[in-house]
C-alpha cells in the first residue's frame, strides 16, 4: 500500500498515481492533497495525526517549497512504516511517533532533468520502488545512505506556569477548530467550568455541543491537545487566531473588569 | 468495500481510511468528505442521490453535529446495503431509498474517551467490523438492538395549487444548481416554454444548454425535481437564492408589469 | 483500470462510481473533479499533463457543457488507452498524446431519458462497458462508428520573432504557477539572468526556489512551456495574468524608463 499526502492540490497528484500505477500494481491511498500549502510545519502536524492510524504502508509526502534546490531527499524506515519525502522536517514528527528510533536515509535527486515537479519525477518512481523491492535494496540501488543530521521541525512547547499557560496556534482545522500546543491535561488539571482565553471567559467542556449553538468552547480535541471552537461554528473566527498566533490561557478568578 | 461520505473536509477522512484498514482489507471508495457541514438534513438529500448507484456496500457516514454528546450509534440493513452513522436523521432517506423497509439497530458509542473524533474511533471501526464479520454478528457484539423510533429528516412537501407551485430550495449543487423540492412533473404539466419563478419568466427546457449561455432556464434535474439553473453559469447567484429558500412557481400569464 | 475526470465538484463523481462498480469490478483512480468548470480547453491541457503517466487504462472524461445537445459521444482508441467522453474537443490532444494516430469513434447518448447527468447514464456505463468487453465489443453493440470529423481544441500557437515572443496564458494551476503557451525553449535560447515580462524586470531560473520567497519568476514548468511563478507565492496574482491574457516576453535590453 502506497499512502500520498501533498500540497498540490489538483490535478499534480494525478500524474504521481500514473507515475506509481505504472511501475507498481499496489493499492493508493490519498491522505490529503492540501496540506497547508509549502508549509512543512502543518503538514508534519497532520501527518503526524492521520499516518499511524494506518497498517505498514510506503507513505508518499511532497510538501516540498525548495524543490529543485540541494535539499536532499529522504527515505525513512519507521518499524514497519516507510515515508518518503523530502528532507524539510515534514516527515520527522510522524517518523517519531511511528517508531522510537527511526532510520533516516538521505539521497539526492534521481532526474537531474526535473526542477519543478519531484513529487512526480523523483519521490513517486521512489516510493514505488520500496512498494516493489524494500527499503533495503532501494536505499543500495539509488545510492542513498543513513544519516544523523536530518532536518527537524520542533513544534513549540507551550509555557505553563501555575494555573496559567502560555502557547501557540499549531494548526486550525477544516472546521475552523483551533488546535494549540498547549497538552490537555492543562484544562483537566486547572480549569473547572470555564477558564480564560486571551482574557475571554470560555465554557470548558468535553465535547463542542455541549455548548449551544454558536457558543465557544475550551476542549481537549483528538490530538490531545487544548481546543479552541465554537459549536456549529469556526472558532478561528470568534477568537480571531490563526497559526502561529499566541494563546493566553487562565483561571477566570485572574479577571479584569 | 467501504464507502466513506462525511464533512471532514482534510485531512481527518485519512485517519478513518487507516483506521478501517488496519482492521479489514476491503475496498474503499469515497462518496465526498465535504458534505454540508454539519447539516445532516443536506447530507440525507445528497446521500439519497448517489449511494443508490452503488452495488451492495457498507456505506460509512459521518455528518455528526452532536459528537460525543448521548445521541445514539446506528446500523442499518437496507437489503443488501449495511449502513453506519449517528442517529440524527442522515441515513433514514438514503436507507426507505435503498429499502422498502430497512431496520435500523442502536448503540451507544464504543469508545468512551473518544469525546471529538468518533468517525475515527467509533463509525470506522463499526464499519470495518460489519464489513468484516457481517451485520448480525456486529449487532451482537457491540450490543446493539433494534430500535423503532429512529431519529427521522423528512423533507419539505412542496404545496401546488392547479398551475401554482410554493417549494423550497433544498440544496444548491457545486455547479450553483438551484434544487428545490418541486416535483418535475409539475413542469412538465403546467409548463409551456417558459414558466414564472418568483415572478421572474423563465425558460423551461430539458437541458441547460438549450438556453444561450448566461441564460437561466428551469429544468427537471436529475433527482426528478425542478431546478433552477443557469446555462455555463450559477443558478443560485442569479436566482439570489440558497438553501432554506422558499421558491413560487407560476403560469407567465400571471405576470404583472 | 478506470481513471475518472470531471468538473463535477462533489458528490456527483460517487454516482458515477457507483454506476461502474455496479457494472465491473474494476480499480478505480481519480484524476480531477475539479478541472475548470464547463471549459474543455483547460481540461483538455490537464489531461494531457497527468494522463499520460498512466498505464493502459479506460479514462473517463466529463466537462460537458453541451450535456443534453445532440453533440456526439466519443469513444477514443489512443495505443493502449481508451477515452470516453463528450465530443467537444477535450479528449483530442490527449489522445494524440498518448498514440500517434488515435482512432475516434462517435455515437450518442445511450440514455434518452437523461438530459442533465450523462456522466452517470452514459458515459460511466459506457467506459464500464469497455472495461468489461472490450473496445471492440463496444462499439458494435453500442452502434458507434469511425468518424473522421472529431471536434478539435487547438491550443493557440505563440508567435516568436527574433528574442520577443507573444504568447497566451493557457491556464494557471493551484499554486497560481502560471502557464503560458510558450516553449521553454525560448527561454533557453534568448533569456540570461532576466527577461521583459510584459515589459516587468522577471529573473529566469530553472526552479522557483533559486529566487528568494514572494519574489517572481520565470521558468520551464514541467511541462514544458515558460511559466510565471512566484517564489512560495503566486505568479498569477503578482503578474496580474488568467487564462487567456496575452504575455509578452523580450529582452532586457528593450526596457524603457
Amino acid at each position: 500500500m502506497i499512502t500520498l499526502a501533498s500540497d498540490f492540490g489538483s490535478p499534480y497528484p494525478a500524474a504521481m498515481k500514473g507515475v506509481i500505477l505504472s511501475r507498481t500494481d499496489t493499492r493508493l491511498v490519498d491522505v490529503a492533497h492540501d496540506l497547508p500549502r509549502q508549509d512543512p510545519r502543518a503538514g508534519a502536524f497532520w501527518l503526524r495525526e492521520v499516518l499511524p492510524y494506518f497498517p505498514p504502508a510506503v507513505h508518499l509526502v511532497v510538501v516540498d517549497p525548495g524543490v529543485g534546490t540541494d535539499r536532499r531527499v529522504l527515505i525513512v524506515e519507521a518499524g514497519d512504516h516507510r515515508l518518503v519525502g523530502p528532507d524539510n522536517g515534514i516527515l520527522v514528527p510522524v517518523a517519531e511517533r511511528l517508531a522510537a528510533d527511526p532510520t533516516y536515509y538521505a539521497g539526492s535527486a534521481t532526474d537531474p532533468e526535473s526542477t519543478t515537479f519531484h513529487g512526480r519525477d523523483v519521490f513517486a518512481p521512489l516510493a514505488a520502488e520500496i512498494q516493489d523491492l524494500g527499503l533495503e535494496s532501494t536505499v543500495e540501488r539509488e545510492g542513498f545512505a543513513p544519516i544523523e543530521d536530518v532536518t527537524r521541525i520542533e513544534f513549540p512547547t507551550a509555557t505553563i506556569e501555575g494555573a496559567e499557560a502560555i502557547g501557540e496556534v499549531l494548526v486550525v482545522d477544516d472546521f475552523g477548530n483551533t488546535i494549540t500546543n498547549i497538552p490537555g491535561s492543562f484544562l483537566d488539571e486547572y480549569a473547572q467550568d470555564s477558564i480564560l482565553v486571551d482574557g475571554r471567559q470560555t465554557p470548558v467542556a468535553r465535547t463542542y455541543a455541549e455548548v449551544p449553538p454558536t457558543e465557544s468552547v475550551a476542549t481537549v480535541g483528538s490530538h490531545g491537545n487544548v481546543e479552541l471552537a465554537v459549536n456549529r461554528g469556526r472558532g478561528d473566527r470568534v477568537f480571531g487566531l490563526e497559526p502561529g498566533d499566541p494563546v493566553y490561557l487562565a483561571p477566570v478568578e485572574n479577571a479584569t473588569d
